[in-house]
């Protein structure tokens, strides 16, 4: 485990201190030769940031989001890349607790902006991840990067019920930032995009809370807003080979520069609470197929009980409906398709109508969108019960690239160089 | 302190282990009649919900924030007064860990809605305070309260660089929660907002992070998002003889059911973050009268040192500006004005113009909005050199009744008998 740096303990210290640092926070491997997936210790330590895969995305999920798509103003492949190695930079020292450049926010020259925006100052790294993804926008003809673009990276087809918001979808580049603490997610997110002034822009950004997804059997399950435990059923961390045919895209998937990364996709998805919240519980439970105390399957007594799509009530109807969620959303429905999800609730104030603006930012990393998300969204989107209470307003899909190796290294090296 | 109930420890537990609970939660009063303030031994531990003050104002701020304000859309003093009975029912169960209702998410009818909405089931009381206010539009001709307004509840005057937006700012009615979860904030506000279906209608809501004034000296004192320091001078819990004179409604005030009251000023100020983050060091530092790593007044060498403003320079220049904010904003230049101040970090996605929509959601309690807010507000709204990075655009103006006594008493009970 990585030396925990704070920055209090950093103010004063010099460059020295600052490389020493950095050489600790090195991602350890396990013994087999596998990297030992990242991970902190307690929620105020470090996450390695370096490593065969990004950290962010396997990491046992922290508590709060801060999510960001950015626009790329420039026009210059140049600047693109330069950009990417000083965000690398920028988060190699703050996913340790560090501030974003070396010159801190009160160690720099008076007459010079200082190179950290400060508000995290004296806050541990609280398990800060930062993941970079790259947006299908990204390889059309402004960079010369179209021949780059994999083929998992097509844009997402139209689903049913889509309701989407050109404003808060899509975008060039995205950076998902998790932390237990939202005012150390949020400074990570604030000083990259100050180090991109004049090469990108704010295209939107979520902030999220009370992760709905565990990614580690040592994690408890969560509940959404609905009040129902989500992502029982989720790709976790310890199921390696799983995560191997599911999640990281391998050598042979097409695109070279992918290898060892994984597809991002993003959904925004307003659940209208005030309806819900007048349905009986028992609709309630038929929608999601589960029970909303334990989350056991119905016909199942606890949660992680293996779900039986036969099960039969005393008067011979199907205890899971046909329309219910945990039916429609489920491998055997999908082809075999799996997702890793991570996603957040958010309540992003009100809408103007009386109602709380809240829901689900929902976040899955997968190897293939096509063949995974779209496969479970088409199921979901055509005959879910759930569909009469949720809306999906908001839609992104991004490249992952895999996981920066060293300090010579940089995100998204491969596609650059 | 009382005993920790979680909601999970719950499951099952009739309405004599309920009993129990919510006897367990009665404050406990200090040696000297002075009530012990309303304080949490840990992050998940229960703040208890009655005594003679309400919960929230000195109680030592809490990492999250849900506000919101309501319209009330009856025009029945009768409805409005059991809404008031039934939210005080509901605050009691949920501020102790409980459900927001006897028959919770999971032990209800089939087929009924439940009443919890089951988002916290699990989650510890995380203390958990919900503090209600009462806007002057309450005191209009609907509900025969015109001749109760209390004079201190005047709408607040245009003030210089008011940019406020009406459908953000005011409200009949308004509930402070503040929690270590935010899933906890967000759970309590919503559920107060389904009783009051039919009655109160959510006019605007905000969701804040990272308090940015500490109410107890064993609190460090946290960074606003310009990365200073915020609410170093602030009143704190343990200042009884000053909270008397400056925060708590006095029974000789003029209207005697505010008595154990405060008046409660809400601000939302949007800070131009990207503008602040091109501003030299010295720069910032001469704004605020800070140096921005430890916080001590310029001319001093700790946070909490007294404030010399006739120091100089070796040029002979004043080291505190004319126009600093920790000039402006002191007690000797406002006459005497203190504030109670518990805001919070926001940041509400992006502004569609390439930049965060973030700022300070201010919160200040105090025993005369007029003579303390407005006094202070004057001085820095026609002076302060922040006003270039910063704009309020939202307004609200609350009075804060006396506290919940016991179970037979409710929210504003000596205002509607």
């Amino acid at each position: 485990m990585s030396e925990r740096i704070s920055r209090r303990k950093l103010f004063g210290m010099g460059a020295a201190g600052v490389a020493v640092a950095g050489a600790g926070a090195i991602a350890v491997r396990g013994a087999g030769g596998e990297p030992a997936p990242a991970r902190a210790a307690s929620t105020s330590d470090p996450v390695p940031f370096y490593g065969e895969h990004q950290a962010g995305i396997v990491t046992p999920a922290q508590d709060r989001l801060h999510f960001v798509s950015f626009d790329v103003t420039t026009d210059k492949k140049a600047e693109l890349a330069e950009l990417l190695q000083e965000w690398t930079a920028a988060a190699a020292r703050m996913t340790q607790g560090q501030e974003a450049g070396a010159f801190g926010a009160v160690g720099g020259e008076p007459e010079a902006p200082p190179d950290d925006t400060g508000e995290a100052l004296g806050l541990p790294a609280s398990g800060l991840t930062l993941t970079v993804g790259f947006g299908g926008s990204l390889f059309d003809d402004r960079f010369g990067l179209a021949s780059r673009r994999p083929a998992a990276l097509a844009d997402l087809p139209h689903l049913p019920g889509d309701a989407l918001l050109p404003e808060i979808s899509g975008g060039d580049l995205c950076v998902q930032a998790c932390a237990h603490d939202p005012q150390v997610a949020v400074h990570a997110i604030r000083n990259l995009a100050r180090i991109g002034f004049g090469r990108v822009s704010v295209r939107w950004s979520q902030l999220g809370f009370g992760r709905t997804s565990s990614t580690s059997r040592a994690q408890a399950t969560p509940r959404n807003l609905m009040g129902f435990k989500d992502g029982t059923a989720n790709l976790k961390l310890e199921d390696v080979a799983l995560l191997r045919e599911q999640l990281w895209v391998g050598p042979d998937d097409g695109s070279g520069w992918m290898t060892g990364g994984s597809y991002l996709v993003t959904r925004k998805i307003r659940m209208l609470v005030e309806t819900w919240d007048r349905a009986p519980l028992a609709e309630q439970e038929q929608i999601f197929g589960r029970d909303k105390g334990e989350g056991a399957p119905l016909g199942g007594k606890a949660e992680f009980d293996v779900i039986d799509f036969d099960a039969k009530g005393p008067d011979g109807e199907a205890l899971i409906k046909d329309d219910a969620h945990v039916r429609l959303a489920h491998p055997s429905h999908n082809g075999g398709a799996r997702l890793l999800r991570r996603g957040y609730n958010y309540v992003d104030g009100s809408d103007g109508l009386g109602r709380l603006d809240a829901g689900l930012f929902f976040i899955a990393y997968q190897r293939d969108p096509h063949r995974q998300f779209v496969a479970v969204q088409r199921s979901l989107a055509g005959k879910d019960s759930l569909n009469e209470y949720i809306k999906h307003v908001s839609s992104g899909l991004f490249a992952c690239p895999p996981g920066v190796r060293d300090a010579g290294d940089y995100w998204g090296r491969a596609l650059f160089s």
